[in-house]
């Protein structure tokens, strides 16, 4: 037995043994401010971690605030269902089985238009075709007699289960009918088990769909009336920051790179260090796109988009984004790596590089213009083009380094800019500029694949039928070869 | 008005005019039988169509048979669970609520067992959490009068749906609880609102309650004792493959490459390519990745697994997978590019990059091994050194190639392999092998990155505390540096 005994001064442990006698278990004192000073700390600090969660949570909803709109439509949504359930005369109609509309708007309101859209009317279908299905079965299994009945219904229940269980796994069905093929399951399931119990089984069929036909109404009102969130614009817009970070990127390289020489500007050095790493952003966004594009082809017009708005060209221009973005990885590991190009070759190359290197990001920031703003450049053959000849002047910036340094062993302008490094002049190793080759190659690598970006994003302005602007139209007929290459 | 006059030999089609004379539209005779054969050609495209969908939808099955597995596992935990309707002494025990079993089956029966372990938490601690709320919520209501009743109700709906729908938001709960957020509102708002109409609530909420847990109950058993698929295990075996694929990758490239003068075999040209771009797997997999990693933790001890199994590091080794193949898409897209080095420069350095390259993939392959077999590798220094040194020599080789040319405008080499060339190695111009030099920058890039693959495998080697081969284990001894850079 053990008793715990409260003395002013602190608390005692005291064991009472068989005997009758009593001992003192912890003779230390542990003075009552200390136990509610341990007390209030660890709750404070709980406080304190959970204040940080939400400030944090708090913080997501700020910089996006459609999320906290979201969730007051959803609240909204929910509120109007349930109407049905407190006004009386709407309660008599639909009955217990209002609680399928309190179900539907919980699974099928998304955050965009599309994604609700596309879950009502796989609800919908699903359910019309099970519940079908499960009254057809019923009837069947319900001629067989009393023995054979529950045996048809499970061998119809196992059967139809793993057949549309399967169907989730074939891509082209999971993208659009993966929540259809549950409802399907769930309402076949449901209406030939219950048709066993319950007599009414049509009443009970045309309850569920009227309630979810009440459910997917609300909802779709709900989402497309009050600030209704298109995945067809998030998609747009999506892609056209991506195409804009890509560009940040490629310039916050460069300037990483050659910045020691050029911008001696330390204090602006830590700035680009962010935007360098934003091509990451695009590296990961391939799943966000698809499911995006998916969504968007079920959006009826809105704002700059009609019905049949080209979404798939938008994946082949986030494909080609991704396939420049991991040359800017590529790029960014060579200029972190160890080797480094001695500053007398930097200083030779770096004005090409840095001609390259902003002609293209000029192509691609261009490019985000045409995306953003849904009107055609007629300028973007231009800066191609510009892009082109930076490409050649590079190359021609190789060639001429390697005869100077194969007729003279010195390069003339080096020894101008730096004459106590006339040692090291004397005799380019390749392997010293190895890391520089490497940048101006990988920089050629990223302008071919800006050019294949700017043929994608042609193409979806070409598809989606860019508007052209009014002063530049005339140009464009002058130059009637903009991006046909 | 139109008229359809079907003669013997064919279809006419009469317009009757206002006047009452008629004409005939068409006069050219449709004979029946070449209706019947376009109809019959539709029903053949169509039936085609199906079953080169159907043809294909079996062979996703063929190839992973554990996809048939698990349809049949969801049919038949679907038949147990209609057992409680169908016996009629367990029918009298759940009643009419036995319809929440069915739901809780369809909706929480996943691939994995991760995944249903995951979901059944979220079900039922949504539901307890949401179901003592609505319940408390449903008390407050109702001491405050039949007027002031609805109100509350609809305001606690309100609110608390929009906070669980912002929780959502969150990336720390949509990893864990993005589930149990959605049933707690679905829950809440149905305790809340049928609270209004049923009298017996606490009835509903212990009923609904024991519901849920017969149907997760299910899911468990039928998910954990019949064939199961372990998240865990998918993602050691994704990760095992992914490194496997890389170096197939990497080997594959460069033997693409350099095959020309290395392997005159044309004949095993093709399967190579199709190994070449099984890199673009691994690039791809992130996704996939985290959520199985996400869906392991929920799971018990299995195989080789414990519980508390270090999942994180399999994320960490995936990254760094990705890092390498992002290099490889890059050496694959400078290999493919326009600029080809001359075959007499590409002949001199093939034997040091397809060294560099062959032993990279040595690399990785045996990290796969380790991965796959679970056994820690003591030959990895020795192999990882290798490498080192097969980088060093590829740089010897770049500086003496540039030595030489700039001594003798000649390699030696060069001249003997091939001497009709003697124009060409008289001047190696630099722009001439920037694609050789890009080659074999980005191979040590990709040495560089390989290591770093090394290192994460060995954390995650440490962390799962993976066997030593006993026989190696004196070999560990004798070389305890292992690894530990």
């Amino acid at each position: 037995m053990v008793k715990e005994s409260a003395v002013s001064e602190g608390l005692q442990w005291r064991i009472n043994m068989q005997d009758g006698s009593s001992k003192i278990l912890v003779s230390e004192s542990v003075p009552r401010t200390r136990v509610c000073g341990a007390l209030q700390g660890f709750f404070m600090g709980f406080l304190f971690n959970f204040w940080g969660f939400i400030l944090k949570a708090w913080n997501i909803g700020l910089n996006d605030p459609k999320k906290f709109i979201h969730c007051i439509k959803v609240g909204l949504a929910l509120c109007l269902v349930s109407v049905f359930y407190y006004m009386r005369p709407l309660y008599r109609g639909v009955g217990g089985n209002a609680m399928w509309a309190v179900m539907t708007v919980v699974a099928v309101f998304e955050y965009t238009v599309g994604a609700t859209l596309c879950k009502c009317v796989n609800r919908v279908i699903g359910t019309c075709l099970a519940g079908a299905l499960g009254v057809g079965v019923h009837w069947i299994a319900s001629q067989s007699g009393k023995r054979f009945e529950p045996i048809i219904l499970q061998i119809s229940v196992f059967l139809l289960a793993a057949v549309a269980t399967f169907s989730r796994f074939i891509p082209s069905v999971k993208a659009r009918f993966d929540y259809g093929a549950m409802i399907f399951i769930l309402t076949f399931s449901l209406v030939s088990v219950s048709g066993y119990r319950v007599e009414k089984l049509f009443e009970l069929a045309h309850h569920r769909l009227s309630t979810i036909m009440i459910g997917t109404s609300i909802c779709i009102i709900t989402t497309m009336l009050f600030f209704p969130v298109w995945a067809g614009s998030e998609l747009h817009n999506l892609i056209g920051n991506n195409t804009e970070k890509l560009a940040d990127s490629l310039d916050g390289c460069l300037a990483d790179y050659f910045g020691n020489d050029e911008n001696a500007d330390n204090t602006k050095k830590e700035a680009p260090k962010k935007i360098l790493l934003s091509y990451k952003c695009v590296l990961g966004s391939k799943v966000t796109e698809e499911s995006l594009a998916n969504f968007a082809r079920w959006e009826p017009a809105h704002g700059g988009f009609n019905f049949g708005h080209p979404w798939k060209e938008y994946l082949k221009v986030g494909a080609s984004l991704r396939s420049c973005a991991y040359c800017i990885e590529a790029l960014n590991g060579s200029i972190n790596s160890d080797a480094k190009a001695p500053d007398v070759f930097k200083a030779h190359f770096s004005k090409f590089c840095l001609r390259l290197s902003s002609s293209s990001s000029l192509v691609i920031k261009e490019l985000s213009t045409v995306i953003n703003t849904m009107t055609k450049s007629t300028k973007i053959y231009l800066i191609v083009q510009e892009m082109n000849n930076a490409v050649e002047e590079l190359q021609n910036a190789l060639k001429s380094f390697s005869e100077q340094s194969t007729a003279s062993l010195t390069v003339p302008e080096l020894e101008e800019s730096d004459n106590g490094a006339g040692d090291t002049t004397a005799s380019p190793a390749l392997v010293q500029i190895v890391p520089l080759v490497t940048v101006a190659s990988l920089l050629m690598e990223i302008a071919a694949r800006t050019e294949r970006i700017a043929e994608a994003v042609n193409s979806l302005a070409n598809k989606a039928e860019f508007k052209v602007k009014s002063d530049e139209k005339s140009m464009q007929l002058q130059n009637p070869k903009v991006l046909t290459r």
